[in-house]
């Protein structure tokens, strides 16, 4: 564990930090430094931060500083600083290390942050740093690479304590006392029990190998129940078995059920945190780019979806346009439809919302799926009357016309009630299809309520009205 | 750590779960034998199930028979279960449980499942359940009762491992082989070192102590750095320093800096799924509620936002009646204006999320906002063009009327710029006024794009076309 002693009284990590971020006036002095050609400063300035802190740094500088700021650090550019960078920020400076250089970095690191960092490159330069590698780091990272992406085979650790079922805690005392440096994991918090063919039987937390009599059995003191993640399994429902099971960590095992690494729950949070700011993202139409990707890529991410909401806009538009003749006879259909149109897509909203959260968190599955549409049917209905009716009177007041207060409560009513059901509709059938809830769930949502909010608006207002 | 040994072949467990999900058709068998009034099926049925799924299984059951189904379980209700619940179905439960029942279930729990459930009751509850419980257990509860909601106090374990800093390894071993269950924490990762004030001065992993000579001083093989948590905290802030410095535990310390107690990061995996599911449906305007939440509290948390957007809806159509006439005369407006305001608040809600959670992450700060502010504008700029041109182009073509299409293109690109621009700049002024970002910053940068895209271009289209 390592960590900073934000509260400890220490004055130059302070000048740094406020509120756990590092200071502007901090980053701009670093800035200035940087511009002075001060190495010595740079490296006294940065000597009290954390790695994490000074990742933050890297990432904070305008993008044309960072290398520079990166070849400032010199000896100070610890691996862990590589590590915990923004992936885009990473990508950049590691262009400009050399493969030696590389293959060091990825040698300090533990296997899951150096896979981390390797997969991202291209091939030529996987294998060309690979090649620099000690043997059996190397090794090790290409057995992950062989699993697929963001699986657990990519997260775990392959450094774990595993004693045979016939030893007694005094046997797993004294191998852990005796073991030298090179055999076992720095740090760690349990010990597996694995039978003969290397299936793990149960797992020990230190704290109850410390506190059991040596003469006891491994098997009597083990929790023989175990959550096991195939190595394949998603890191996605590796995150939902840690959450839903309180796991602190967990054995993977392969397709024979050997034992062949551990996740930890440390590894945990970030995943979850990544996933859920990934649905996030895509949700709005703003896909995989965080604040630190690149404009060109940002640009052709956004653009995509803005172009395919150009479409759905151009097919509300054409269903207004069916009713042309109508708005020319009474200009406040036009005047009021995009209210109409707009809370359609207020309340599709938040029920999508909802749904495509339960869904990725799987507290939506088949045994409630019903009762939930129910549910949002209700919901619905209760909102839509209210909001049909304020805007009924509204509509009515305003253009002293209760008939045009009428047919906007009725559509205002229609089209809530048709969003309460494509909010919850569309997202749990593109899951049973397998495509991505959060990603395409916006488009066809928001175009029901425009196109459905329109249509029903104009369409009665031509048949009652005129 | 409790687990379930899904991969294991346990036939009867898998016939009940499918992709780590209850399935539905096992939901519905427990449903029967619940109307049969078969407690023993029932309890036969749950048993190879954790607590976990257990705890979903009466989620996923009809409302009104939940309680029926916890009635049925006798002593296989277990108080984890009632820990693992969601918060809504929960609630409903406890109302049915005497106060003695709830003071025994309270006492089994560990003091911050126990918390989470007692902070949920009312006053008189609360009072009622603290009286019947154990006096060492009710004052665990009382005093982080006693800090504020959602702090460090409340999440954290009083348990822990304290030992001077003047012992030697053997020592520490000593007393953790030597000391009764009564006085130390069922597990425990790590052992803090503390001086005479009993202030943290380090932590030991727990896998260390095993591995170090018994002569060692404990100030010798210490962590020294570490994150000291105040007990005053907010949770999300905790969360983000677990996160910013992959911590597995951190020490909190009261305002004189005495260790007070541990926070793990198995509970902050829970704090950041929540802190990002609550983000992503207030941005939503759907608030706190989950799918178990009751119909009542959704209709009312959805219903005030439908409302604010039905005024700022209002305000839009205000704008539109402004150019009556100019859409008179020209229907064609009516039929393109939704399109401008349609294509600005997706472009807007890109720009928005992806602010919204580099603000609640702490990627976004002072040093930075500038530059984003400055790419977020170029992005703007050059996804304006392109959908501007596209739309322009689509609306010479279809109303064969090339002024027209210049009005909606320099109208659309207009509307763009302005929504980048809300996108980041209402988050991040909401932000440092200290308003929540993810609850309030939807309705404003929709109505700057709905108002202003109407206005551009019916404004431009009266001043030029008519």
């Amino acid at each position: 564990m390592t960590a900073t002693p934000e509260t400890v009284t220490d004055p130059a990590r302070q000048d740094a930090l406020e509120d756990g971020q590092l200071k502007g006036s901090f980053v701009d002095s670093i800035g200035e430094a940087l511009e002075a050609g001060d190495e010595a400063l740079i490296q006294e300035m940065v000597e009290p931060l954390h790695n994490a802190d000074i990742a933050d740094l890297i990432e904070q500088m305008p993008p044309a500083d960072r290398a520079p700021l990166a070849a400032a650090l010199g000896d100070k550019l610890d691996p862990e600083i590589i590590a915990e960078m923004d992936e885009t920020v990473r990508e950049d400076l590691i262009d400009l290390l050399s493969h030696e250089r590389m293959a060091e970095v990825l040698g300090e690191l533990d296997t899951d942050d150096a896979v981390a960092i390797v997969e991202d490159l291209d091939h030529e330069d996987q294998r060309a740093v690979l090649r620099e590698m000690q043997p059996d780091d190397r090794a090790a990272i290409e057995e992950a690479l062989g699993y697929p992406e963001e699986s657990a085979g990519r997260l775990m650790q392959r450094d774990l304590i595993a004693v045979p079922e016939h030893w007694r805690v005094g046997d797993v005392i004294d191998y852990l006392r005796g073991g030298s440096d090179e055999d076992l994991p720095e740090d760690f918090y349990e010990v597996f029990v694995t039978d003969m063919r290397h299936h793990p039987v149960g797992t020990i937390m230190l704290s109850r190998v410390l506190r059991s009599p040596r003469d006891m059995g491994v098997t009597d003191i083990m929790e023989a129940e175990q959550t096991l993640i195939p190595v394949e399994m998603d890191q996605e429902e590796v995150a939902l078995r840690f959450q839903k099971y309180n796991l602190v960590s967990a054995a993977v095992v392969d397709a024979s059920e050997r034992l062949v690494g551990v996740i930890t729950v440390d590894d945990i949070v970030d995943i979850v945190r990544l996933e859920a700011d990934e649905d996030f993202r895509k949700l709005s139409g703003a896909e995989e780019g965080g604040i630190n990707e690149r404009t060109r890529d940002i640009v052709r991410q956004r653009l995509r979806w803005l172009v395919i909401n150009l479409g759905t806009a151009a097919l509300a538009s054409l269903i207004i346009g069916l009713f042309a003749g109508t708005i020319e006879a009474m200009v406040a259909l036009a005047i009021l439809m995009p209210i109409v149109a707009s809370l359609g897509g207020n309340a599709a909203t938040q029920t999508m919302a909802v749904t495509v959260r339960a869904l990725a968190t799987d507290e939506l599955t088949q045994a409630n799926t019903r009762r939930t549409i129910v549910k949002e049917i209700r919901v619905a209905v209760i909102n839509g009357l209210a909001v049909a009716a304020l805007t009924g009177i509204g509509a009515w007041l305003f253009f002293s016309d209760p008939a045009l207060g009428g047919v906007i409560a009725v559509a205002m009513l229609g089209n809530i009630i048709l969003a309460g059901l494509a909010g919850v509709l569309v997202p749990v059938t593109l899951d049973r299809m397998d495509i991505d809830p959060a990603i395409s769930s916006s488009v066809f949502v928001t175009m029901t309520t425009d196109v459905m909010g329109f249509f029903l608006f104009l369409g009665l207002a031509s048949l009652l009205l005129l």
